[in-house]
């Protein structure tokens, strides 16, 4: 809801000037992000990437302490819905009414951008988790994103559910049904790039899995 | 006075980009905001908002620890009487002298904007209190209120006080008085839709109330 | 420096559009202004304000922990220099000359602006330091500042010394001499209504001068 | 990458407007570069820099603390290498090619301006070491960045590794190879200046070398 609602909200309001869009679109994704993980972070971890649960769940099985694999599944399927639900929301409030984007973007620099996205994000989170800064993560994710919205040519998916989300966004934040299978395809890719450079740079990293977002609250946690 | 001070100075100094004066206005509300929560929350906690003195009545009713309805009423009357009294500094520093506004903003779309903007506004303040987080509320609201100016297709006023004060500003910034009933009901259900999620999410929020902002100081405490 | 230099790089690169720069120049006033309290608090307060230490001179007196009557001199003697200085700096790195500006700005309005920028910035920081909060002056200063220059009509000069070193940049950060007089008035009466909003909200103020920045380390303390 | 990355996609994106691309620019800088110094900190100190880790092996040589000269080499030589293959990187995901920058920047203004910036980068980081404060770093030197390429000259570059990597990038990002000489050697003596005011800002600073950065964990300390 936020990048699409802000994409929407950037294109109405500076139509000549894409770049100046993308600024609007990468300040707000990058403050909301912070303010969700904030606040769902003690419920669930603040997962909302399927490949962050994936990770979780390859590093935990070492110890032991991280997402189940059913929890795996069943987390991926909530954040693909609630990405989907919250492109529709976008849509609703915009008055702009919900269509399929058909904006390609399975160029090979684009798929090497979300490699390269995807490898930072992982690197990111597990690299606080295992160094016990974990508090951090809200705005030190929010900053990536903000950044990796410019540095990268894909402009940072990074994320299976948001992609997928995305294909229902007939704007410039949309991403055409044709290209989304590459993009998941290389975000797995980053993923696993991502998690050889945390194996590298911090080896405690397999150990510590299950701090690698905000621990959940124990009213919440899973019984 | 920061939301339609920096809005006057937008629109004056980039006449012809309305999404540039947005982005200006925007970073202005969102720095601006943070610190008058840090400099006022320790003296009244800092909630400037109808509808989050509303829900700290409501949440605090049942420990006992939350507002009085007295003290929320005359809340209300102070933050409606402060947003008033901002817009006229504001116009009066600009001189542009106080008129009121023709912007016309109650579609149905905008209405689902509020709806959504005070939601997740009254879920993030109580969700840091319900997580003894308080001390993150300044610069959690105030990107929340950045990011929430560009995802919502209302740009967030999510304040009845507010959306009262910018009656009294003929800027893009302002709202047609026959807009206001319209807005303030949908910031109401937005509340409700917030208290909601809020009991589902965080099911302590409810005992918690007290510490939704953060504490006054014993000195300036009601006596 | 940072506030002429970035006024030239913005009015050079974006020529056309004056509110691009002032987003521009506030932004890298912001955070520039949040680094320099950082580096220069533990050393000397990092007032850079002969309006902050008569403020922290007048708190003090009461009990005897401010700035002594020849600190406040020096001090402000100091702030002055240093401001000519940066702005001679700027102007030779970007190879502009330094020339006096022609700008005026007196007007009731700019006024005004000056009162209540000043009076924020007072009641800001000694807020902080009245409630034990003083490490939260860096970010939080530089944050206000980047809100003021655009919710003030003048664009928040707020501080006598800076107000004179932009007489020597003959740019849109500029300020015509005849225009001074009137603006460092108006900062002296902004400094008051700020002493007394923070007397009124704090009452304790006047007993945690010493505190009103960042505490001076030690080893550099006077001697 | 960060540089380089941002500055392509902002000339593509913006390209009429020379200061909306290095707003784009300097914001994403600023942000990554404050979770690049998160990310790698423990693991290295997060120098990325051969002139902080200059400074470190000088400051160091008082208290035996700092890096060893065969330490500095081999950063400054990894430094280096991993600018080059940033901007390469960069280059690949936007599919533009790698070329020779014939961008010419060795004009006295910017290398004054390379002298102030350095010397600025140099104070910080260590002032914050010496006071305690190394925690602070990461956002620190992301937000004195972030202002340093407005209020400087040259943009800042403040960094011989990147300076040198910036040749490989033909955009408004690059740097053309006749140009890096001066920088290299502006930067040096920005190197010094910097450590000149340290050492009278912060006599303790030669006592505290190794904490100047984010200490190195334990697991990943030179053995």
């Amino acid at each position: 809801m936020i990048v699409v609602g802000s994409g929407i909200a950037a294109q109405q309001l500076s139509p000549g000037d894409v770049g100046l869009q993308l600024l609007q679109n990468s300040t707000a994704t990058a403050l909301g992000l912070t303010v969700l993980i904030l606040v769902l972070g003690p419920v669930s971890g603040a997962h909302f990437n399927p490949v962050v649960s994936l990770a979780d769940w390859i590093l935990g099985r070492r110890s032991g302490a991280g997402l189940t694999l059913p929890e795996l599944v069943t987390y991926a399927v909530a954040q693909t819905v609630g990405a989907v639900m919250g492109s529709v929301l976008a849509n609703a409030m915009f008055e702009v009414g919900t269509s399929i984007s058909a904006k390609e973007r399975a160029t090979p620099g684009h798929l090497l951008g979300e490699v390269i996205a995807t490898a930072g994000l992982i690197l990111l989170i597990f690299a606080l988790a295992a160094t016990s800064r974990g508090v951090l993560a809200a705005p030190a994710v929010g900053a990536y994103i903000g950044a990796a919205y410019w540095f990268t040519s894909s402009t940072s998916f990074a994320n299976p559910a948001v992609t997928v989300g995305r294909i229902f966004s007939d704007t410039f934040a949309g991403i055409a049904p044709a290209s989304v299978p590459g993009f998941v395809v290389a975000q797995l890719v980053g993923t696993a790039v991502g998690l050889g450079l945390l194996l590298i740079l911090f080896p405690s990293a397999a150990r510590t899995a299950d701090d690698a977002v905000l621990p959940r609250s124990s009213e919440t946690a899973r019984s």
